[in-house]
C-alpha cells in the first residue's frame, strides 16, 4: 500500500484515513484506504474532492502499465472544496469551491506568467513526486495560489458540476487544440477522435468561428454529441477510406486545421493526410509514439505546421468559465456515467470497452 | 543529351543552341549545348539569364544522386531579361528585367492567392517536367505573369545583381524561416547553419526585431558575415557541447525560435534541444530524413511547434525588394565567388569543399 501521502500535520484533519485509486498494472485498478491527505508546506491547500473523473489518457497505462507493486495514484481532474490552507496561501479561504487543472504550477515563474503552466519550472502532475491523485477523497494541492481557480457561489449539488469538472482537463484541452491551430472564422477543421477531448475540440472550434467541422469518429452516440457541439460532417470510415472521404469533403485539398485528439500513430498519419498545404496539425492526444514522418512527403513539402502539447488549462479556466456559468455551453455533456469511488475500477472497464464516453466520480 | 527543351518556335530566337548545366550522378556536373529554350505556350516567357547560382540544396544530389544517363537540368535561381513573351502574357514586355522565384506558379489558384505559391495547383520546380534549369543561358518560364517579378531600371551591370539574385531563393527562404517562426521584437533566436540561407535567416530575424540571435556555425568567414547581418552570438561547437552552450546563453531554457537551415537529421535534433518550451522550430533546410522524434520527449511535452517548408519566395520578392534597391540590406554579400558557365562544375566542387559560401554564375 502506498504511503506517499503520510501527513505530518494530522491534527488539522478530522479524518485520519481516506480512500484513493491506485493502478498496479495493465487493467489492475484498486481502491485503497490510505493516510488522509494533509498540508505539508505553507503554500499547500487541502482540497476535499467533490467530483473527479477518469480520463482517456488514463486508458494508456490501463492498457500497457507494467506490473508495479507499489502502485501509482490515479486521477488528474477534480473539483472540490478547500478544507485547509497553509500560512502563505493568500488567494484562497476554507470553504472555497475550486477547480484544479491537470497540472499544478507555481503561478509565478516565467512560463506560468506566459500562460504555459504545464512547463512551470516548479510544477508537476498529480499522482507523482509525493502528490496524490484526484480519483480520491482529498488531495494536497501544491502552490495552491498558482494552481487552483475559485468559483464563487457553487454548491455541491450544483447542476454545473460536470461542466466545471470538464474545465479541469478535457474542455481546456479541446480549447488548446483549437487555439494552437489558430482556428478562426471560416476555417474548415477536421477533428480526429470522438472521445471527450475530440468532442470538446469540436465545441472549441465552433466557438472560434470554424465554418465547417468534420468529426472523424465511429461511435454514433458520440458523434451525435459532436454534432450538437457544432460538427457539420461526420466521417465514420477509418484509414484510407476515411481520408478519401475527408479529402472529398474538402475539395480534394484537405482542411486548414486538423485537431488530433487520439495520440496513436495512425491518428497522426490521418492528420498528415487530411491537412491542406499551409495548414496546421494540432495534437492534444498524448503521443504513444516518439518518431513519426516529418519530411518532404509529410509535413515539409506542403508547409504543414505541427503544434500542440499538454494543455495549460490553468490559463484557460477563467476565460472559459463565464460561458459555462451562464449556460452558453455545456461541456459537461461528455460525462455519460457517474460512479462512486467503489465503482472506479468498473468505470475504467466501461470506458475501455467504450460503454461509457467519460466517467464522473462522486467522491 | 536531353532534348526536353526542343523548340517549336525556332524563328523567335536568333540562337538555335544554348549551354546549360546537367547533373548525371553524384559529383558529375557537365555543361552541354542543347537546343535553345523557346516559347511553347501562350502563357510562357523566354528569359535570357543574366545571373544564376548554385544552391546549398544542389549539393544534396551532388552527394547522393544515382547515375542518371539522361541527366537532370540544374539550377533554380536566376535573374534575367525577358526576350520574348507568349500571346497571353499581360504583365511583362520584352526587355524587362525579372527575378524568377525557385518555383514557378500560375498566380491565380487558391494557394497562389493565399501566398503559398510553392503549393500552386499547376506549378512546379525548375529542371523538371520539360522545364529547364536556371544554370543555363536561357529558360522557358511557364505562367510568366504568375511567376516573374519585374524590376524597373536595372541594367546588366548593376551592382545590385547579387542581392536581386538572392531574392530568387536564399533571402526569401531565410525570410520564410523567420516569418513562419513569427520572429518578433525581443525574441531570442537560434539559427542552425552558416550557409547562405542560415545567414539570411539571421538577417531576416534581425529585420523582424529579434533581440538576440545565436548563430550556430563553425566557419569563421561565414559567421563573421552572420555577425554583420545581426548575429549577437556565435556558437561554433557542435553536438552536445554546442547545445550546452546555447542553453547556457539562454538561461538554461533555450530560445523562443529556432531557424533550421541545414536539413540533416542532426540539425533537427539540435533544434529540438535548443528550443524553449512553447517555442517554435522553423525548418527551411530541405529534410534529408523522413522520420524524426515528435513525441512527448521532443516536441509534445514542451508544446513545441514545428513549422516551415519550401519558401513561397514569390510572395516575398515585392515585399523585400525596396530595402534591397535602396541599399538598406545587402543580402548579395552571401556570394563570394563568381564563375561563368564553364566554371560551374568547379563551382560545385568549391561549394562542396566549403571553399566558397555561394557561387554566382555569369551566363
Amino acid at each position: 500500500m502506498p504511503l506517499t501521502d503520510v501527513t505530518e500535520n494530522q491534527s488539522l484533519n478530522e479524518r485520519t484515513i481516506m480512500r484513493a485509486t491506485y493502478m498496479y498494472g495493465a487493467g489492475d485498478v484498486r481502491i485503497h484506504e490510505i493516510p488522509d491527505a494533509a498540508l505539508q508546506r505553507s503554500t499547500d491547500a487541502l482540497v476535499r474532492i467533490v467530483r473527479s473523473c477518469i480520463c482517456g489518457s488514463d486508458l494508456h497505462p490501463y492498457h500497457s502499465m507494467p506490473d508495479t507493486p507499489e502502485g501509482s495514484p490515479m486521477g488528474h481532474e477534480f473539483i472540490g472544496v478547500v478544507e485547509d490552507i497553509g500560512s502563505e496561501v493568500a488567494t484562497l479561504a476554507k470553504g472555497d469551491f475550486v477547480i484544479a487543472p491537470f497540472a499544478w504550477s507555481d503561478g509565478t515563474c516565467q512560463f506560468c506568467r506566459e500562460g504555459l503552466q504545464t512547463s512551470c519550472e516548479h510544477g508537476g502532475f498529480w499522482g507523482g513526486n509525493g502528490i496524490g491523485g484526484g480519483q480520491a477523497e482529498a488531495v494536497r494541492v501544491p502552490f495552491a495560489d498558482g494552481t487552483l481557480v475559485t468559483v464563487p457561489g457553487i454548491t455541491e449539488d450544483s447542476p454545473l458540476l460536470p461542466s466545471l469538472l470538464s474545465l479541469s482537463d478535457v474542455y481546456g484541452t479541446g480549447w488548446h487544440a483549437a487555439r494552437q491551430a489558430h482556428v478562426t472564422n471560416g476555417d474548415t477543421v477536421v477533428v480526429i477522435g470522438d472521445g471527450a477531448v475530440g468532442l470538446l475540440s469540436v465545441l472549441s472550434a465552433k466557438q472560434m468561428g470554424a465554418e465547417r467541422i468534420i468529426l472523424m469518429g465511429r461511435h454514433q452516440s458520440r458523434t451525435d454529441l459532436g454534432r450538437a457541439f457544432g460538427a457539420t460532417d461526420v466521417v465514420a470510415a477509418r484509414g484510407d477510406e476515411g481520408i478519401a472521404e475527408v479529402r472529398e469533403l474538402t475539395g480534394g485539398h484537405g482542411a486548414h486545421k486538423v485537431l488530433e485528439a487520439v495520440g496513436h500513430a495512425p491518428a497522426y498519419q490521418q492528420a498528415v493526410r487530411t491537412v491542406r498545404p499551409g495548414g496546421i496539425i494540432s495534437r492534444v492526444g498524448v503521443p504513444q509514439y516518439e518518431e513519426a514522418p516529418v519530411g518532404f512527403g509529410s509535413l515539409f513539402g506542403g508547409n504543414i505546421t505541427l503544434t500542440g502539447g499538454p494543455a495549460p488549462v490553468r490559463a484557460y479556466i477563467e476565460q472559459l468559465l463565464p460561458a459555462v456559468l451562464d449556460g452558453t455551453v455545456n461541456p459537461g455533456l461528455v460525462f455519460d456515467r457517474t460512479v462512486d469511488l467503489d465503482g472506479v475500477p468498473d468505470g475504467y472497464r466501461a470506458m475501455d470497452n467504450r460503454e461509457a464516453l467519460k466517467v464522473m466520480i462522486r467522491s
